[in-house]
């Protein structure tokens, strides 16, 4: 008897159709052996979509998309600047709605830089931490305002909405993903001397939840000494705990230090199972290099593996990530100058890594 | 006829005192020669001053201060977890309180890596860059608030407020300050694609005081990104415009990547002149070190350097700067292993090179 799981793909805009194309096949061959089937619906969404029709997520294809097991997308987001999409902000109306909309309470972005990936840092050391991002909070709400906008008299405000709820839950995420790893430190980041309600909050719960974890060390740094670190010394960091938008704001240093966007995968995450939880690539559409060929998928690619760790096919989702380990390796190699590879390229050496296996 | 200048001197806490020492060393040797002199008033506040009175800031404190044309600050912060001090907030309630009260709308950040001084990045390239972070709006305002706090239920907001009249000032003067450089461009960082009424209120406004700047070009970065260009391409960056929490962030950062903390100088400035401007190093008060003549005062003296120069005494911060530099470059010299300096050695070297010229 073989598991059927639902697996929704929206491949977006610009690269995002390259890089899943790439991500599909290694899934497929990664759980070629396993004793799951993945049925794969695919959604039209994005840039191109609302240019066609002017519909960014309607509330059919939320539904629709809900009732799979899980969601796997590449990027959304149209050329900057054009002005058919001014008013339409993609971001919000389909990134945003659906990590909203379906839960996304734990954003999952591990930070690792792979043997013989360059690091724009001079002396990286072992860099190999995990930010949990909330995903459901913070400034990212929606719920800012103006009044006489485009007048000498405008007042704009962004409101950060914290509940206990909402931080407890991510917060003992963070520890339990802590408790799990062989560091055992949770660093929690804030700005809690600015930000006092917020912070306070943040820094009561993380301090009361800790008692449950009494084998997880915990500290404290402010979002802005954080980016210190991050550059300075980075092999300090275990897990991060942090909200959504110094979550988005380190897990973009994060990425740059240990080898650029190109190799940074993300889960969003609802570990109550009450939602598909969603998996992508941290970079965006780069409409500027698509159809080219010239996107790395292995972001995509690791995307997958956190998808089937979540799924608990733990074994396939080793092998994409020894998969992807081997190729990155090689692709220094001994350092003899290589030919660019294209994605389909890259797809298919993990592939073939994977089959040789 | 010498011009009499009143300025406030805030040593505060920790390293503070003993980098304010080698700093003000530093201002009256370098205007010995200039037609000014320095009337120097200290105010001692701070943690310290809090643990003995009970007070961070009295309304007498702040008139008195008000009085001045200037204020140089070294650092205020008591020893992190202090249980005397955890209702003191001493950030809020004085620095902050300071920047709001006395208008330091434009709190100037410059980074500059200077010859000799290591960077964490391993091909810098050439970093020298402004940021100018507005001082007096965003989510710095401090409106945030709590309900049924400390229960299961507690919901904790904080507030961002931007207007279009603190927008609009902060722009300008960015713009001023990219018009005056070489390099005449600038890029507003802020996060449009979430933020939507705070950054739409800033994108509007820039390209509206663009009309005014012709000659200086301007592109856009949301702040994840910028983070990433930082690491990867600082030199990318000549004047940054962006918000109060941005910016804390980006200067940090940028900090990190030009050196450290230890040689950041910043100004907090009231360009209309109704009140006296702030200068400080951007490093806090170390409270580890403090008293053990560890601490760089280099961040200070570039601090007076910045001083000097809003005073229009542009001469002798310009060989304040250069006696700084000339000290950097031969920290490292020829690599030989040279021994560590103390506080006073680094303030006494400047000042023999302030004296030989
Ligand atoms: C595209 C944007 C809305 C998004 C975010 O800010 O979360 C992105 O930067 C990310 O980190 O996934
Ligand atoms: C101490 C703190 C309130 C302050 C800030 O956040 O502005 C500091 O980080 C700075 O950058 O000057």
């Amino acid at each position: 008897m073989s598991t059927q799981i639902k697996l929704a793909v929206i491949p977006g805009d610009g690269i995002g159709p390259e890089v899943i194309a790439e991500a599909v096949k290694v899934l497929e061959v990664a759980t070629s052996a396993a004793d799951v089937t993945f049925d794969l619906s695919w959604f039209s969404l994005g840039a191109a979509r609302f240019l066609e029709t002017g519909d960014v997520l309607t509330d059919e294809d939320l539904a629709s998309i809900a009732a799979h097991d899980a969601i796997l997308l590449g990027a959304v987001g149209g050329v900057p600047g054009d002005p058919r999409l001014a008013n339409a902000n993609i971001e919000r109306g389909l990134l945003l709605k659906l990590r909203f909309s379906l839960d996304h309470y734990v954003n999952l972005r591990p930070s690792v830089l792979f043997p013989g990936v360059p690091s724009p840092l001079a002396a990286p050391g072992n860099v190999d931490f995990v930010v949990v991002r909330e995903g459901t909070e913070g400034p990212y709400v929606g719920n800012g305002g103006a009044i006489r906008q485009g007048t000498a008299h405008e007042v704009a405000n962004e409101v950060s909405v914290n509940t206990a709820f909402g931080v407890e839950r991510v917060v003992r995420h963070a520890f339990a993903v802590a408790q799990a790893r062989p560091g055992r430190h949770l660093t929690l980041v804030h700005k809690t001397n600015v930000l006092v309600f917020a912070g306070g909050l943040w820094q009561r719960i993380v301090t009361a939840v800790a008692t449950e974890f009494p084998e997880v060390s915990v500290d404290y740094l402010h979002v802005d000494a954080a980016t210190i670190f991050l550059v300075t010394n980075p092999s300090r960091f275990d897990v991060i705990v942090t909200d959504n938008l110094f979550g988005d704001i380190l897990t973009d240093l994060a990425a740059a230090i240990s080898g650029g966007i190109g190799l940074a995968a993300s889960g969003n995450i609802n570990p109550d199972g009450r939602f598909p939880s969603m998996f992508e690539p941290v970079h965006g559409s780069a409409p500027d290099i698509a159809g080219k060929q010239l996107a790395d998928p292995t972001a995509a690619i690791l995307s997958v593996a956190l998808l089937l760790s979540h799924l608990g096919l733990t074994d396939a989702a080793a092998r994409v990530t020894a998969a992807v380990t081997a190729d990155i390796a090689a692709r220094r190699g001994d350092g003899a100058a290589t030919a660019p590879r294209s994605t389909t390229d890259v797809g298919n050496a993990i592939v073939t890594r994977l089959t040789d296996k």
